[in-house]
């Protein structure tokens, strides 16, 4: 499949982009904003596109059509204040969701936060940003799309260890984001996780077996 | 009907609680945050409420039920930052309306702002806060409440002429807030504006005939 990454410059992103490009099934495709970001990316030989989440539904239908999945692991990150958060993850990936629709990608996959879909668990003191979340989740899971919706606990820059508990629910917990990004690369093409959301942190149970057992 | 406002205490509310007071046909019960706002209103002989809408959905469901209609005019202003756009304007939104289902308050009219629904003409000063309400906006088209949506342009403080233009997409204007309060007071029991979101701005045309015509 050829995969389009949004916020491929992230943290998760970066590593979706590495798994994805070492698998030999996918090819990686990194969106990025700037230039040099692609210039980086070329040099190791994947491709790129450049698009950015706060222009508009017809820019970002050019980037991703022909591609065959998308993953959205762009964040306005805790640097930026709410507005940004408003515009990119919450509009950014109604607009992405949108140019999936417009451009017939089917496959799409979310990264969202622990508890997004439950209010009452959501993070105090990151309420806003939940918020943003929570919405953009609800307009993923009406589009009709085959989505997949990973919603991690806190995340950490340790190794990963291979092994993840993934359930509709979870208590809090935290996972490395090596392991996010082996989840979301595991279930791109797993029919299984199509139309689903669901909580993940560090576990027991190897990648393979958990998102077959979601 | 009895109505609930909420956002009462804001530059529309008011005047949408006193128009419903006086019409004889409607009972408005004013929902605010503080007592000292619920005693403003009980002295001059109008129900209140006290509910805030950035507590939980069940706070919400107990402060509408056994109403028959709901107003949404609440805004978290443009004072505070887009933290509360987030919790308001589109949080607070999201969860009146899951209380208005919960509940079986089936009639629903919410303020959001000119063109919400085209990305390409929001007003480029204020994008977070027309990200916010397109989403809330959108929440509420998918409810299965009898919505009406009512997008009017820029606000201003002179009287009312009771003339206006309402259509699904009109050009930038601006419109008195007394209008907006008449045209939310008129549709509350005009079949016609059920499953309806309009623009609003000054026109030639008298509310009940614009209303009826959209």
């Amino acid at each position: 499949m050829k995969v389009i990454i949004a916020g491929a410059n992230g943290q998760i992103g970066k590593q979706v982009v590495e798994l994805l490009q070492s698998s030999g099934e996918h090819t990686p495709i990194a969106m990025v904003r700037k230039q040099e970001q692609a210039d980086a990316f070329a040099e190791k030989g994947i491709e790129t596109v450049l698009a950015d989440l706060e222009g508009t539904v017809s820019d970002l239908e050019n980037a991703v059509k022909g591609s065959d999945a998308i993953v959205f692991t762009a964040g306005s990150g805790g640097s930026t204040g709410s507005d940004k958060t408003l515009l990119i993850d919450l509009d950014g990936a109604g607009k992405l969701i949108e140019a999936a629709k417009q451009t017939g990608v089917k496959r799409f996959v979310m990264v969202s936060a622990l508890q997004a879909h439950n209010r009452e668990n959501w993070n105090e003191q990151l309420l806003p940003y939940y918020a943003a979340k929570h919405y953009a989740d609800k307009e993923l899971e009406r589009s009709g799309l085959d989505y997949t919706i990973v919603r991690p606990g806190g995340l950490l820059n340790e190794p990963g260890t291979g092994k993840v508990s993934a359930a509709e629910n979870l208590e809090r917990g935290s996972i490395p984001r090596e392991d996010v990004a082996k989840v979301i690369a595991a279930s791109l093409a797993e029919n299984h996780t199509f139309k689903k959301s669901f909580d993940l942190i560090s576990g027991d149970t190897p990648i393979e077996e958990a998102i077959r057992s979601i």
